[in-house]
């Protein structure tokens, strides 16, 4: 998989975005956070002010995880698919969170192990499906070379749609039972952590289950560590369908030049590998929120992005990610509809009086 | 100023929350901090699922400070008569964050050092007016005894003309050159804190200027001291008419059993206030972010709030509380529009598979 040199957001929307700053009446820089969202989305558009997104969109990459047979999560496989209906009837956070959020949800099925003719799922859904989940990878390869290619393919193609139906805001969302330990793996892999400092409690394993989490990911990062430094081939053996395409989809976002919010240690797992697919890619997305994963935190300060949230959310789907987004928005608003000191007859800073006691 | 008992939220419609988020299709916890929330939600309205707020209200509460003329702020006084009008004409960072948030805002002139004669603002703006400006209370108090029982009285009074009027969430913010001088004074009064570990940058002061406003908190704690324990006493002494308002209206909000989200330094000494005015109101609040300013921290510490944002904003004006707006309304929309298991024919946990290796 080859992807074009990233160009970087634009740096004269980015200075007039700060010079517009200082001419708000606020004091400079009284917004904190908020005034640097408003200035990288400024950035990302190319305008300043730059323009509220109207179709911000999740896509939520659902996958099995052959892994999830042996004990490493709280949950059943079978939750994958079950889940798949309920993002497609409106009942998941994701769902729920996005309605808040003024953001629309696409659900689509890359790897997860669901039998064929009980298949009622959309062509939306189904269009890009690689295969029936990945391999168990404490013991074997993820997916084969055809079906990385794949699924790197599809999450590219998924972008490429979306961006050309107006989605101007792209969001990536996980589902998949199991699938924390090929993140932890990857970003053990990929920042040569220790498999203790990368293992979490995923849905909420007990520590039975979290000692059998641990022991996984050490056997599949034993697997990992002679590939860490060719990706496609590190989430091919030690990863899966549902991540390739993630990274996939967080790279051409890049190539597209569409500002993403990212998600948790799924979605962090595959910015990694999407930054080594496309080098710079990263300056095109924010990190939506912190998980309680410990690997995600591992994630972040590789990719030096700084969350949004901190709010100990653990649930994937892009929820993290989906729960910044009116913040973002707030900052790009900030920027359109404040007032200047000029505007509004305020004085600045500089009148201020001389100081007496 | 006797406040009647505050009595908690419901805590059977706690409890219904907690069972409900057990029963979302969702691991139990995995939402965070937004799990707590709608629980809180929950029990400030005393029943679940909680609804969604459908007047949510900012009341700006406007007053200067003659410590501002003491080179404590980088910004002259007269701005804050400025940003009422900006306030009102709807250009200042809270109409447009409240604007996204889906809040009012309505400013109150408590006591700005206006004319009269140019008055101009409408009666909701300045029926409840004490005084124009309070004193510099490094040298003198800063209002009278009959003003501080009016100010408090306008506080109640607004909090109830609101909450009669529909408004089912209340934020208060502050404006006023100078207020985090007083602001400072009362945290490290009410913590026992020293005044270098509360005095903060507030708009952007300077070296020279920090070193101004930390002799102005010296000696206005020193005037402070000796009436801590009797909080009508303390505003009036080290505070002003704007924080007693405030600190009135957070007190009746929690009478009228009516939730709060939190903002900032000064709202957080006003917070201070009214829990020992009416001791439990803080059980009716949530702390929507932490400031910038190192008197919040303690503030927040004292009050044992947990800010929902860290954006390291300092703007005031409510700001910071209605941009954690929007996570309270999310919070509330999870408890009230998600599947549960049952709904969605989901599994869980119990129906994971025997561990294998």
């Amino acid at each position: 998989m080859e992807f074009p040199r990233i160009t970087p957001p634009d740096q004269q929307a980015h200075r007039e975005a700060v010079a517009r700053h200082g001419q708000l009446t606020k004091p400079v820089g009284s917004l904190g956070r908020l005034e640097e969202l408003g200035v990288w989305v400024a950035a990302c558009q190319g305008v300043c002010p730059p323009h509220p997104f109207v179709r911000p969109l999740v896509v939520v990459f659902a996958g099995d995880h052959g892994i999830a047979a042996h004990g490493v999560s709280a949950y059943p496989s079978e939750v994958t698919r079950q889940m798949v209906g309920n993002f497609l009837s409106g009942g998941a956070a994701v769902n729920v969170l996005a309605n808040a959020a003024g953001a629309m949800v696409r659900v689509v099925d890359v790897s997860v192990d669901w039998d064929p003719a009980a298949g009622t799922a959309p062509p939306p859904v189904t269009k890009h499906k690689v295969c029936r989940g990945s391999g168990a990878i404490h013991q074997q390869d993820a997916v084969t070379e055809v079906e990385v290619a794949q699924a790197l393919d599809a999450g590219v193609s998924i972008a490429d749609e979306e961006i050309d139906r107006g989605a101007d805001l792209l969001i990536a969302g996980d589902m998949g039972i199991g699938n924390t330990t090929p993140a932890a793996v990857l970003v053990a892999a990929l920042t040569g952590a220790e498999p203790v400092a990368v293992v979490g409690r995923g849905t909420g394993i007990d520590d039975a289950g979290w000692m059998r989490k641990a022991a996984a990911i050490r056997d599949a990062l034993r697997r990992a560590r002679p590939v860490t430094t060719d990706p496609v081939a590190l989430v091919r053996t030690a990863g899966g369908a549902d991540i390739a395409a993630m990274a996939g989809f967080l790279a051409q976002a890049a190539v597209r030049r569409t500002p993403v919010v990212l998600d948790g240690v799924v979605i962090g797992a595959a910015a990694m590998l999407a930054e080594e697919l496309a080098p710079g890619a990263r300056r095109w997305w924010v990190a939506g929120h912190r998980s309680a994963e410990p690997a995600h935190t591992l994630a972040l300060e590789h990719l030096e992005l700084d969350p949004i949230l901190e709010l100990g959310m653990r649930l994937g789907e892009g929820s993290g990610a989906v729960a910044a987004l009116p913040l973002v928005q707030m900052a790009i608003r900030v920027l359109t509809e404040m007032a200047t000191f000029a505007d509004a007859g305020v004085s600045g800073p500089a009148d201020a009086p001389t100081p007496t006691r």
